[in-house]
């Protein structure tokens, strides 16, 4: 069971590369190193807590650097308390690893912790096994209390934004596969929409005072919209001619494929939300779309579905994102 | 990358099995089914969290049955939390899976549920992902503010105590694998010890009035020993022939193995503790041993370093402990 000698034990590996890895919390009364860790959480808010597991092969290639894997480990995690519209504090990192490879795990950490330092999340505990490569974090945040934002607040009626341009890191990975050829101008951007995906944050936290429902776009738009429409209790319309797309994708696939892509592909940990278009002017006036990058793509409707229209008329899609097990 | 089809999609798979598969809690504000769960920190606590990972063929035969390893995955997060002296609350799980199988499905969520509701665990959250059968979990629970037991605490002079009977598991696991062949009066006994270890979550409790130091046996009492005394800055010395040894370890193994193997196996889940000799009369009046199974194997003591010792000579062993890497 226990495999061949390696030149780390597990105690120095954890030590070594992770308990300086994150930011320093002062409300972390004891971090990695014991059985657990200690927190303090601050009154007057609700704790937030995520799990996601990445699974080499399956989640990414097996050829993505090491500082990918372990910012999108975080960043795929951080996507869903941005969707919460609370903000992070404390993660726990899982890694499960076939070796002890020093020069990967460097490289991991320096990309987990880059981005946890930006995010000032502060590592506060883990687990180090040998297996195959899997990276499971999870994710502990706060919120005002009563103040979160779910899926389940949406209304007919209500704008449908999306922040970011989706599709972008569908087509990095189809990049980075070799499934796509993209002009040697775009193909670098995609890539890196892939590799190292941008959490929206500030943006989540921001839209507390905006939005009804919030939901983090990371299995393919068409889907998750659905399923925030599903826990509203409504259905959705998106304008197929409003979704972003970013100049790079239209490059690489033209203007149908690109939106298609946006409609379907995965990865993106963008924020989808749903806004009373009574409060949309005061949102497009404290949160400009220019500058906090987002955009109205659709509606909430009474009618139950989720349907993609183009100058009124209903589109057919065979498949409406990403299913694990689908 | 996203496989083969299946009949369940991952959101349906959530559904089915998780979302009461724990206890119902009222400070689960929020749980299974949107981005994150929302939950609420009762005041005066502190957070304590840990995470914990099994992967198939490593931790665990991947013949071991569903419900043991549904047991296992929450029982080593839950033997963390007790060596705190805290009591559990929300866990969140993160499942690999090759493929969707259903009946595997429902045995692993009824040895985690039935295991969660006995120490009244909500299961708040988690993520399905495909991929080499992996569980990780991650456990919340609280404790009095300062009040948590850490490794660090113990001084020179300090009784060393240890729960229930080590090496059991390791000889469950042993007969698991067919490395072992015990009596068949014995076998059953231990192979449960391997495949449904008991977290000593009262016990730990109780011990935040009694214990200077704790630590949670998982890698090997010597081992992890050895870890509380350099956390709390001392050496110390364990009784070889005060260990305790169940009778089927002793029917399977003889007095000598048995003891070694209490000493080097892994998989207790047991508490290792160091009480101040001036506490201890109370400990047991108040925590009677034959009643919460538990008995002094040493001491810590001044000088550095680890040592086991017979009849005051000092015993070799070549190998102190189950290292993942190592």
């Amino acid at each position: 069971m226990h495999g061949a000698s390696m030149a780390l034990s597990e105690f120095e590996l954890i030590t070594r590369y992770f308990r300086t890895c994150g930011a320093q919390r002062r409300d972390v009364a004891l971090g990695v190193g014991d059985d657990a860790a200690l927190l303090e959480c601050p009154p007057g808010m609700q704790l937030v807590a995520t799990t996601d597991t990445l699974v080499a092969g399956v989640h990414f290639p097996t050829s993505a650097p090491a500082a990918s894997i372990g910012h999108r480990a975080l960043a795929v995690n951080l996507s869903d308390i941005a969707a919460m519209g609370a903000r992070p504090a404390w993660a726990l990192l899982a890694l499960t690893l076939p070796a002890a490879d020093e020069a990967w795990l460097t490289e991991f950490a320096a990309g987990f912790g880059s981005l946890a330092r930006a995010h000032e999340v502060a590592l506060a505990g883990g687990d180090t096994t040998r297996g195959p490569l899997t990276i499971t974090v999870q994710l502990l945040g706060h919120v005002p209390h009563g103040r979160a934002l779910t899926r389940a607040g949406g209304r007919a009626g209500d704008l449908l934004f999306v922040s970011g341009s989706p599709g972008d890191a569908g087509a990095g990975l189809a990049i980075e596969q070799g499934r796509l050829a993209a002009p040697p101008a775009a193909a670098p951007y995609l890539r890196e929409r892939f590799l190292l995906p941008t959490p929206r944050v500030a943006l989540g936290e921001r839209l507390r005072d905006y939005a009804r429902a919030c939901i983090d776009v990371s299995d393919g738009l068409l889907g998750d919209a659905a399923k925030l429409a599903a826990a509203s209790g409504v259905g959705l319309e998106i304008f197929f001619g409003e979704l972003p797309v970013s100049a790079p994708l239209l490059q690489a696939l033209g203007p149908d494929a690109a939106r298609e892509l946006a409609l379907t592909a995965g990865d993106d940990y963008e924020l989808l939300f749903a806004v009373d278009p009574a409060r949309a002017a005061e949102l497009e006036r404290e949160l400009p779309p220019a500058q906090w990058n987002y955009r109205q793509i659709g509606v909430l409707r009474a009618a139950p579905g989720a349907v993609v229209t183009r100058d009124g008329t209903v589109m057919e899609f065979s498949h409406s994102g990403y299913q694990h097990f689908a």
